[in-house]
């Protein structure tokens, strides 16, 4: 009835061992904070994770860069903080596109067990970075490593050759519902 | 355009500050890798964060249990590992139960910033602990305390007390379309 109670059944299934591409999509939240929470099981479990955050301001220093930090955990942040209001989209798209060249590298290099793509689709659904690069690139890692990929938006040839695909939908939002701000620690 | 790039924006915007009810419900994954991803982030902040989880066996040592106990956050399961295969319920909601009993000193104790409850949508749904009870304890706990529950089949009467509610929606999963199995350090 509910996976999370399945993963003893699901361990008698079918012993494929692989490297997922997850993508976490959809207008509603939890898309980089489901990200987050597998880079702390995975942080237990010993594996090598990293985390490539796109948009977000350079110097962002929000709860999970001040956890990462602690542990040892790299997150990167390469943006301006572009939102729906930037108007200079020169820098915001010049920056994804160093940031993809970091992820490249990162994902080449085979050194890592789980790497997060953070809000990467936009760049991708902005057209700055070829949704095809993105691909031949992801071929080309090795076996076992998972990516996932956070953002609204995704592009369907990634949806198509992803392995698993959520979508947060908003129910009920405190923003939009009660004119209540972001909360420290919840949401950044 | 993207909530986490309007942090900014919501800041600006009216300054309540106060204790969320946040619901991740839905048939989709991510609802407890989110809850985790908040307590990252919150351990990030020197927030108090702890988390019950139901139903998940009480020995369970998966990552998150892992990397909470290196960390000293608390996360306590209690349950027997019940799946849609389970016969024996009578243990299952005593456990169930206890662990609602554990829950509401904490939750009454006012000592968290952020508390979560883990699958225990079920425990309600089933009918082994009443809603309206739930409910009264919320009310009485103190304004800032965050209460983040997880889990499908969320009651109605949970849902229209809360402020926060995202349902994840499966896309595209791989245990259903290609067969492939749990990968510790991503599901558990």
């Amino acid at each position: 009835m509910e996976r999370e109670n399945q993963i003893h059944q699901s361990v008698k299934g079918p012993h494929i061992k692989k490297g997922l591409l997850i993508i976490n999509t959809g207008n509603g939240k939890g898309k980089t904070t489901a990200a987050l929470g597998v880079l702390f099981r995975a942080w237990g479990r010993d594996m090598k994770v990293r985390m490539f955050q796109f948009l977000k301001h350079t110097t962002a220093h929000f709860g999970e860069h001040r956890a990462a930090k602690k542990l040892g955990i790299p997150i990167q942040a390469m943006g301006d903080g572009f939102t729906w209001r930037s108007k200079d989209l020169a820098t915001t798209s010049a920056l994804a596109v160093q940031q993809w060249e970091n992820c490249k590298a990162a994902i080449l290099s085979g050194e890592d067990d789980i790497i997060i793509l953070d809000e990467f689709t936009y760049p991708l659904h902005y057209g700055w970075i070829p949704v095809v690069e993105v691909l031949e690139v992801l071929q080309q890692r090795r076996p076992l490593l998972h990516v996932i990929i956070t953002g609204r938006y995704a592009p369907q040839e990634l949806i198509d050759y992803a392995d698993l695909v959520t979508e947060m939908q908003v129910v009920k939002h405190p923003y939009r519902d009660q004119g209540i701000r972001a909360q420290a620690g919840i949401e950044f």
